[in-house]
């Protein structure tokens, strides 16, 4: 027997790493190996052919509070490029969210936009800092950039300050159109969505449009009723200033609230406990995504617990879907004014706040997550042309959803569509998990339980092959990716990856792959 | 046959990834493999077994301009804990150098000093930055501070800033005692060396001796000649002021040049090209390394290429190594002052500037690296008790080794001290490599060549089982670290490792580790 089994295939086995050796030790024994073999085999431990099979991909993720963005090219192993904010004058830089535009060659070259946070962001995470009182925060420390920053086959380099250019400063999702043409960005903290075009080059990026959300609630005498008790969402298209051609937007201007509202925090301003110029009138307005259509985009309400849609073609919103369960699905919008144009949706209660969403990549159906007094995902069916006729149908559960914790946060769908990832979220310093649906059931079919602090967005390879978790330890603690099989759901294992991430995105080597990346996904 | 292969080692095999299946393709073809196990060897690609050879041992590396510094753990592949400094409102943190304390059990807990650099250090890596005229390095941004961290077992904690405790900010190599019971830190910029006690818990460190060194040329007539036609190497004990209690010599205070000499750079100080306030006294004071035996430090000269060795017990200078090849190895040091205290070492020329250097475990050798004008690596036998009688042997050299590049650079030791691992640096963008040195006949026995651009440090788990050399891209660029094993100088592979990384450090778990820490080695 053991002339059959050749240098080559010992090779292999050498290269397995401990396990190989620890076979290759139960082959010698059984008489299988020839000599020259043992001392390859004890030897080599080559990562290599692990890396191999995750594939040519790079993945991107931003620290946070690690203050910049990392790219390791998953199939070496080895950390490709990185930029960090604070090198260019940015005081308080918490790399926030990502978004990658499609490259032929990523490894040639490629481009993304990334939000940062700032000002007292940096103060929510229980760290013991000075940095407010030193008045670090005040000038170049507000944050909300959106940079636009391209790897050259090199290094990173900081291309835009689209906030600068425009004067629309917007801290969290960054989310690109499903053509690749532009992009969108939101922040919760000002209630302001904005639909950005493609710069060429060194070119500067223009505003397409831009929106704000606002709440009158039904009961105005009370905070913590204020969205319980039902309200008006009010839509106002914002006009650009004539005389300077730039929003005033930038930094810190525009905020309702101090800070932003964590995951699951949105009770805190029910309660009074984000402070602000306005929090009775938020929405948390911190998100839009795009249908696979390339034709409607979503704004995220997370305290109404509503997602307005808006057609790209005339930019005027035609719906808005309500994720409660027990509240109805689709309500009316009604324009209301022009000059500026406000359209308004009525809300008779709002049961529980939503939060994170998505489409799954064939179109043909929407999630976002109900968190805190419900706790569950209710599953629109969107196949219909007109989204006026979309339906909220069925509820991802799970038993141990209860109460506030374990609480669905993220989501992303298999390259087949077969399955729905989720991240599951526990509070501080818990590891947190990641379930997998079934998306013809729409049961959980499979849980990573215990992966790590702080489970943040997921992303797939574009082969169909692998799903990323990033985790990022509520900053300063663990942090990581884990790998599993996005067939099998069978875990691979973890690669380290350092900072604080609060996002991360593999970067498309096609504009299809955009319906599976953080373009119909947060 | 088949049935000797039972089903643990087919787990094993299966974990082994994806030349595990690789090789079970070949197993099953051959008849050797039972049915049941095709499944679990195509499926799981568990990359556990891989970080299990590594072991137990915590990784700790500074990013450089990446801000921060982060720690892994090797056994499990995932982020452990890590800091970002300015969240605490550094607003110029380059994260330079680390060392760490030993710890019974740092997964528990350990503690570090990591030094930063500030000021226009931000400024020599190409980066179109404004930071300087918005005024960012005036006041926050001026670094050299010296901070203690703590990892909790959960996250990471600042818990002192010694630059601001004792007045004497630093920036460039930390490095402890062999006993573990303090550290010393040096700044090139300044040419100030300090001694400090190690403080308990929450309590304040203290200065325990620092000193001064500046040069006096021959030929005072020209920054060209300054320091090839020789002069004196004037070594000046600094003392505390009386009324404050601290020294004046945080920030940029002290400064003689407004940037650090980069590695390789030393030349551009003769060319006039780093400006400053007193570039003619420079010598490049910007490390210490101690003597495994307690006793005796060394602080190194770069443009006198001179090594003073100092008694920790007397505090006073005793001898002074000269490294270039045919120059005397060992000059006299004469007392020429007191009130300040003042030595003197006399140079008839410095026929080449050196860097950096170190001792192995044994203290029976010192080599420091001859850069540029020569380019080599002197052996020293320091194996007599009296560092006066320390002689200058053999040199290891390279057919490469010729001109300014490729260059030796940062040394280690193997557990066993049998090998010399010696990262040899090209320049940017090129990628550069390490090699490992007889430590008997001081010649080179194996090259890992094109690891990655800017190799800088290596470690040694205090197993005697893996080296790693970290690399980091000279900012922006790729990064990480590769593996290969002490013994047999195999390469394992890659891991990621995120950031500008100038520095890594394995955390001891014993006082005797820090023989092959950063402790005796640079």
């Amino acid at each position: 027997m053991s002339d059959r089994i050749n240098r080559r295939e010992m090779f292999k086995l050498a290269t397995a790493g401990a396990a190989g050796a620890g076979l290759y030790k139960g082959l010698a024994e059984w008489g299988l190996m020839p000599a020259w073999a043992s001392q390859a085999a004890d030897l080599s431990r080559n990562l290599a052919s692990v890396y191999e099979s995750l594939g040519r991909w790079i993945l991107l993720a931003p620290q946070k509070l690690g203050g910049g963005t990392h790219a390791v090219d998953l199939s070496t192993g080895k950390g490709l490029a990185w930029i960090s904010y604070w090198n260019y004058g940015d005081t308080c830089p918490i790399s926030h969210h990502v978004a990658a535009y499609p490259s032929d060659d990523p490894y040639k070259g490629f481009e993304f936009v990334n939000s940062t946070q700032g000002g007292e962001n940096v103060l929510i995470y229980g760290i013991p800092t000075r940095i407010k009182e030193m008045g670090i925060l005040d000038k170049y420390g507000q944050g909300n950039h959106i940079y636009r920053v391209r790897f050259n086959g090199q290094q990173m380099e900081l291309v835009e300050d689209i906030s600068e250019t425009t004067g629309i400063g917007l801290g969290v999702h960054t989310v690109i159109y499903p053509d690749a043409k532009g992009f969108s960005c939101s922040d919760g903290q000002k209630d302001v969505a904005a639909f950005f075009d493609r710069a060429q080059g060194n070119g500067k990026t223009k505003v397409q449009m831009a929106f704000r959300t606002d709440w009158v609630p039904n009961n105005s005498d009370s905070l913590e009723r204020c969205w319980q008790e039902g309200g008006t969402l009010r839509l106002t298209r914002l006009v650009e200033p004539k005389e300077t051609g730039k929003y005033e937007l930038e930094g810190t201007s525009g905020n309702k609230i101090n800070w932003e509202m964590a995951p699951m925090a949105e009770l805190l301003v029910e309660r009074g406990q984000i402070p602000g110029r306005s929090p009775h009138t938020l929405v948390g307005l911190d998100a839009t995504i795009h249908h696979p259509g390339n034709r409607y985009s979503v704004l995220i309400n997370r305290l109404a617990a509503a997602a307005v849609i808006v057609d790209r073609t005339t930019w005027e919103p035609v719906a808005c879907l309500h994720t409660p369960e027990g509240s109805p699905g689709n309500l009316p919008v009604k324009k209301v004014a022009s000059g500026p144009d406000v359209w308004e949706v009525k809300f008779e209660d709002v049961k529980c706040p939503a939060h994170e969403a998505g489409f799954s990549p064939d179109g043909k159906h929407f999630t976002m997550m109900n968190n805190l007094r419900q706790n569950n995902m209710p599953i629109f069916d969107t196949s219909d042309e007109d989204p006026r006729n979309w339906k909220k149908t069925v509820f991802v559960k799970d038993p141990t959803w209860t109460g506030e914790y374990p609480s669905p946060f993220h989501l992303c769908f298999s390259m087949d569509g077969s399955k729905m990832f989720v991240s599951v979220l526990s509070p501080k310093p818990a590891s947190s998990g990641s379930v997998a649906v079934d998306t013809r059931s729409w049961k959980i079919i499979k849980k990573f339980d215990n992966i790590g602090p702080d489970c943040q967005t997921m992303s797939v390879t574009y082969d169909g092959k692998h799903g990323l978790q990033i985790y990022s330890g509520f900053q300063r603690m663990g942090c990581g990716f884990f790998v599993y099989r996005q067939d099998t759901l069978e875990p691979v294992g973890f690669l380290p990856n350092y900072g604080g991430h609060h996002d991360s995105v593999i970067v498309p080597t096609a504009v299809e792959h955009l319906r599976n990346s953080r373009c119909t996904t947060l």
